[in-house]
Order: C-alpha cells, then sequence, then structure tokens
C-alpha cells in the first residue's frame, strides 16, 4: 500500500523536520510506503531539491517516490495527506489584518489547488499561521470536498500543556490524560485542565486555581514566544512532532480513555459559532473525529471560550471577501 | 528499562534533528525510556536550553529526562550510547593538520570524560569529522573502556551507495544488499558493489564498470558537497538518520543477509595497519560487530582500500602526541 503526502514549504525549518519523520515511518507506520510531494516558493527550489536529495540518501524503507515542485496543481496531484506548513510570516510594519489578507491569498490557491487535484477524502491539517483562518479559507476555496477534511494544528499547545501539567505534579506525560484547547491557535487559545487526570486522580485536586491562571494558561499561551527567546530560532521540531501526532492520530485512531486537541469546523457544539475552525476536545476513530460532548464548563471556561471565538469571527470578517 | 544517550553539539544542525528521533523512540524502540544529555559549548547554551525546551513540549511517551550542559563531565555520567556530534568544522586558511589538532584536543578531553564517567559499556559512535580520526583520539584518551566501543559513522555513505544503485538500477531501496564502504569518512573512502546484491541479482551484472568508476564512486565519495551546493548547508537530517541506523543497527542487531559500513579498529582483516579506525562491511548481533571476512577483492579494490589507509595512518601521525 502507498499514499501521497504533500507538504508545502518544506524546505523551511519546521518541513525540514517533518518530512524525515513522515519518511521514516512516523506517520503511519512501517508497512505503508509514502510518497513525497514538496512544494516551495520558486526561489527555495534549490534548497528543495537538497532536501530531496537527503530524503533519498537516508535509503529509508518506508519512502517511495520524492518530488520537488513550485506548481500547486502538481503537489496535490492525488494526495492523500496534506501539510499546510508554508505560509507568510508577519514582517516589520505589517498590520494583523495584512498577515490574514496575504495569507488568504496563499491559501485560497491551496484550497483551490487542492479541490481540483487531491484525492476526495485527502485530510488536510495547517500549521502555517493565522492556521485556523487559514484553514477556513483553503476549506472554502475548495467545495468538492468535505469541510471535515480541513483542520489546523492545536497539538502543539496540547502538548505543551501536557508537558506543563507534567513538571507542575512532578509525574510523566504519559500520566497526563484529558488535557484540552480550546480556540483559536493564538495567545487567546484556552488550556483547559478542568477535566484533566494526573495517573488516577482529577488535575484540579492537585495545583491550585492560582498556577492555572497565572502561570499555567499564560505559559501555554506564550510558549512558541518563549522558544523563539531561548532558540533565536521559531518551535520547529517541536511543531512537526506535533503534526505528525495529529494526522496519525486523526487517521489511525486516538488513545482509548483520552482526548486530543484539534482545530475543527465548528458544528455549533458549545454555542460556538457554525463553520469557523474552532479547537475542542476531540476523539479520533475509524478515521473520523467527533468532539466530546456535555462537558461542564465553569464561568471562567466559558469566558475564554467565548474570548478566543471573538477573535476567530473578527479573522473571518477580515477575509470575509475571499470566501 | 531507561538508557541514558548523550549527544554532543545538540543544539546543530544535526543534533537538532538526532535529538528529536531520539527522543520519538526511534533509536531503542517504545518500550525504552530515554534520559538525554545534550552538551553544548558555553556560547551555545541558550539554544540549547531552547532544543530541551522544545523536546519537553512534544510529550513524547519514551522521552525521560533531558539534561543540558558544557561539561563533558556531567554530559557523559553513566551514558550508555553518546553521539560525537560537535566538532570544529575548517574555517578560511585553515590547514587540514590544524583541523586535525583543533578536534583532537576537543575529543581527547571527550575520551578522557567518558573514560571517567561513562558506563563502562557505552557505545560511542563519532560524527564530527575527522570522524575516524576523533574517534581514535577518543579511544586513546578512555583507557578504562574496551576500544570495540569506539566507532566512527560511514553509514551516510552506506546510505547514499544503497540510494545511487537502487536509482541506477531502477528498483527500491529495500532491494539492495551487501553495499559496503571502505576507509576513511572522506573523499578517499572506497564505496564497493562488488558483492552487492539487487533483490537476487548481483549488481555487477546489471551496471557497467564505467558507471561504477566514473559515476557512482567519486558521486557517493563527494555527495556531501553536493547537498551542500543544493541546500546551501550541510547535510544534516540524512547525517543524523544515518546515525540512527547505525546505533539501533549495533545495539539491535543488523538486517539479516545483510551488510552495513562501520568504522571500528582494525584487527589487521585484510591486511589494513592494527588499531587505525577503518570502515569495514560489517554484521552487527548481540550487541556487537563482527567484520565480514574473505571476501576476494580485485586489485582496484585493494588498491582503493590501501589509498584510504594511507590517508588514515597520515592523520594519525599528525596527532601522534594526543595518542
Amino acid at each position: 500500500m502507498s499514499k501521497t503526502i504533500t507538504i508545502t514549504g518544506a524546505a523551511g525549518q519546521i518541513g525540514y523536520q517533518l518530512a524525515f519523520r513522515i519518511a521514516s515511518g512516523q506517520l503511519l507506520g512501517n508497512s505503508v510506503k509514502v510518497n513525497l510531494n514538496l512544494l516551495e516558493i520558486t526561489p527555495a527550489l534549490d534548497a528543495l531539491k537538497g532536501v530531496a536529495m537527503e530524503l533519498e540518501d537516508c535509503a529509508f524503507p518506508t519512502l517511495g517516490k520524492v518530488s520537488t515542485t513550485d506548481d500547486a496543481a502538481a503537489a496535490f496531484g492525488d494526495s492523500n495527506f496534506a501539510f499546510l506548513v508554508g505560509a507568510k510570516p508577519r514582517g516589520p510594519g505589517m498590520e494583523r489584518s495584512d498577515l490574514l489578507i496575504e495569507n488568504a491569498q496563499i491559501f485560497s490557491a491551496q484550497g483551490k489547488a487542492i479541490n481540483n487535484n487531491a484525492d476526495k477524502d485527502i485530510k488536510v491539517l495547517v500549521v502555517g499561521n493565522p492556521a485556523n483562518t487559514n484553514a477556513l479559507i483553503a476549506s472554502a476555496n475548495a467545495p468538492d470536498i468535505n469541510p471535515r477534511s480541513f483542520s489546523a494544528m492545536m497539538r502543539l499547545d496540547h502538548n505543551r500543556a501536557i508537558a506543563q501539567l507534567a513538571n507542575k505534579t512532578n509525574t510523566h506525560n504519559s500520566e497526563i490524560r484529558k488535557v484540552a484547547i480550546w480556540g483559536n491557535h493564538s495567545t487567546t487559545q484556552y488550556p483547559d485542565i478542568n477535566h484533566a487526570l494526573v495517573g488516577s486522580k482529577k488535575a484540579s485536586d492537585l495545583v491550585d486555581e492560582t498556577w492555572v491562571r497565572e502561570d499555567f494558561i499564560p505559559r501555554v499561551q506564550k510558549r512558541g514566544a518563549e522558544i523563539i527567546q531561548a532558540r533565536g530560532l521559531s518551535s520547529a521540531a517541536s511543531a512537526a512532532s506535533a503534526a505528525i501526532n495529529h494526522m496519525r492520530d486523526w487517521e489511525l485512531g486516538s488513545s482509548e480513555n483520552d482526548w486530543v486537541s484539534m482545530a475543527i469546523p465548528s458544528d455549533g457544539s458549545y454555542g460556538i459559532s457554525e463553520g469557523i475552525i474552532f479547537s475542542y476536545p476531540i476523539v479520533c476513530q475509524n478515521g473520523d473525529f467527533s468532539i466530546i460532548q456535555d462537558l461542564d464548563l465553569d464561568n471562567f471556561s466559558l469566558d475564554s471560550i467565548k474570548h478566543s471565538e471573538k477573535e476567530l469571527l473578527e479573522e473571518r470578517e477580515a477575509i470575509k471577501h475571499l470566501l
């Protein structure tokens, strides 16, 4: 069996991590051959060629063909899984609305290319920021593809929340379950441990409210900036790792008795406006996802979630002419 | 079960790939927790802290503790596996002998630190160039550690040879067996397909001698430069991948009916001077390696192997005061 996987911005820092981990079998396991379609902007094609040469030099048993291109139609041809990593970063003097619009143009073109070329059952993960609204635009431009095929990445935030809670409670990551990230992949996201378990104990019995509100939540929200401060570069390896977690769980199922966080088209659950790409606690099974329903949310949680929804509605408004 | 793994130069390009793939379980599998000891030079400690934060943010089930340090004694404490990646690159106007001596100082210090702090059964892989002679120096400075614990990386060359032969014969990597790289990890290395199989056929029946001598051999020897030309950066992801292949096979065994290439202390096999770190065709089993013996070598092969041996003897001569 073989699958075709598209990575955009594949010569960038995240792409350079992602391509090799996928080629090594970490996305779909050792019995599936993966063909990689790597997309870059024209000036990065030489560097991308170098990435393809290094992929070849790994002699991975699970890697089929590698193709490099600056043509989105070719890159998404028969694609089964797409990682939309490439995006325009915010430059000096650029307003947030400019950023939204510049990226909207990229992602509307890619949405069209997906619509016209990809496998109809493609799974799309948007990593490039503003990821949620970019996913919305791509989906809106792919009318023949189920909107539930489009998602944005919250898994890095989810993993960061697990790591922070594990640290605080002096346990291992693998003991932490049912953390959730709600909303937008931005500083308005709401990292929620009200339902989380540490081993068999409720997390909220182990940590105090002050730590949650004054340390945990802002730290997860602003972890990206903390990494940039330390590394001098934005998160790349951890973002690639989360992207693999997201797509793998979506395709092969998430762990039993646990949740993941994925930004997917809101169906109105928890009163969130339909259609925006909103992160919920999610369970994946049989290649599909479902939102965890009927959670009890306190007022702080409801307010936090509404705050992030408001941002996503504003983002949608800024690019509505492209929908 | 848990194991301690040291990576030197861990904030560099190769280290940044290696650390995450090891932490994800690709070195020792999903049932072994790995503790990572990351070593860097003092000016890189902030960046290294960023790497450690990102490792934490991955919430890997197989990752135990991560420590960062600029102190070799701490980095090698109880270490079971060491990847010596950090090395001084050749600067402008620097002679090869200067490069050898500057690195010799780094690797003699690390050899002493391994001797005094590591697990006595440690496995050491030198990736930093000149890798073979750096491994020799480290070993010479670790008198209490079996010299067979020190190796240098030829697996990238080995994988490159597989990939080139697969390309030429229009087969998949996984069909290629019994390729060998002999000698030094430098342009004098001898990539040898005289014993190689493509599926069930002899490689030498499928490709002509002119291609082997004028295309295949120089291309594998100079592949590093070809990657730099394309990427603008040296091989990192493919080097990290090969390092994992090397150490994993050494610990867990190489594939049946196949060989790997590892530079290990010569025992005089094939008339090579004892003690230099020389690459041979190798089989790994039960955590140990053995050299494939009694291969028929034609005159071209013998000359090529002697040529690479000569270079390694000259390298040893240049740093003999440190042995």
